[in-house]
């Protein structure tokens, strides 16, 4: 998606190779005509794939989640971190390291909004070592749902996140895919998702 | 709203006379056409109100503030529950207790968004003891911005947060407002904020 680079090129920040900032209209702020812009192009990449239920992570990802199901006319569920007493009842739950934040947490998920029959959008801001949206993955897997694949607004490619998942047979679309980064600029990249 | 007032009886769970659950369209699944109808609703309250920015905080009310802000075309800004090594930079910091969880938590927003040019529109899922609400108008006060209200799903008002903040001033729009519940049933009431 030309405009996620553009976006990332005028308003990011690259603090070091690793850390790309984008609290100005991502993930602390959000340019809500900017977050229409990537609903729609989600619900474009996606659209023949009779997705019944879109899922994400708090919290950064529910924006842009909630942004897509209102456009695709689907329910969103989010996966919380770390059981709290708004999940009760059956639950699904993985624990995920965090590379970020340096600890691991769970992610949970009730059996209520997770069906067998559902097709999954797995929906995140960012895409870097993969471990989140791996949780995610196997959360699908032990509902026994249908995984239709991920879409994220920015993929840090030289993470190795991505190309493990679409090495396992997953479609992963990211907006932006960053091939490297520093000081002096962003290099951007194109996936080819076979579809 | 007398749609809210309808799907909480349609899909809400009495749990206590304390505890409301809505997992099925709120705060777990996100019934997004519906999420739509209440993006319109706050819309409409405010709209000759000049806002200039809506905060909420991480991470049950993003989806709402998310939906409103791409109808009123205003950027949303999210306190974060605890510094992460994605707020940088200099802040803004409240403490907050969450009768929920029974601790205190830090709200943290970054000064890069949220200006005393700034008018402010708060959103949030729950408004019951007040205190989430209470730190974001906190929030607003040290950055200098004008507070313009607060929008909130679900009021209770018997636990008395809404009324607090409404002596002080402030207005408090609720799109259901439950004067008491009990697992025979949930009575609404209609606040009447003298605008």
């Amino acid at each position: 998606m030309r405009a996620m680079e553009e976006k990332i090129c005028a308003e990011g920040t690259v603090i070091s190779k690793d850390i790309l900032k984008v609290g100005n209209f991502l993930n602390q702020q959000i340019d809500t005509v900017f977050l229409a812009e990537i609903a729609d192009e989600i619900a474009r990449l996606f659209e023949n794939e009779n997705i019944t239920k879109i899922m994400t992570i708090e919290s950064s990802g529910i924006a842009i989640a909630a942004a897509a199901g209102m456009k695709m006319v689907i329910p969103v569920i989010f996966a919380k971190k770390n059981k709290s007493s708004n999940v009760d009842g059956a639950t699904y739950q993985v624990t995920i390291h965090s590379f970020t934040h340096g600890n691991d947490y769970q992610a949970v998920v009730s059996r209520d909004y997770l069906k067998p029959e559902d097709k999954v959008l797995l929906i995140d801001d960012f895409l870097a070592s993969g471990n989140a949206l791996e949780g995610l993955v196997q959360l699908v897997e032990m509902a026994g749902a249908t995984l239709a694949g991920a879409a994220v607004a920015i993929e840090k490619k030289f993470q190795g996140g991505g190309d493990e998942l679409r090495a396992r047979g997953i479609r992963i679309e990211s907006l932006a895919c960053i091939e490297s980064m520093d000081e002096d600029g962003i290099v951007f990249t194109t996936v080819n998702n076979g579809v």
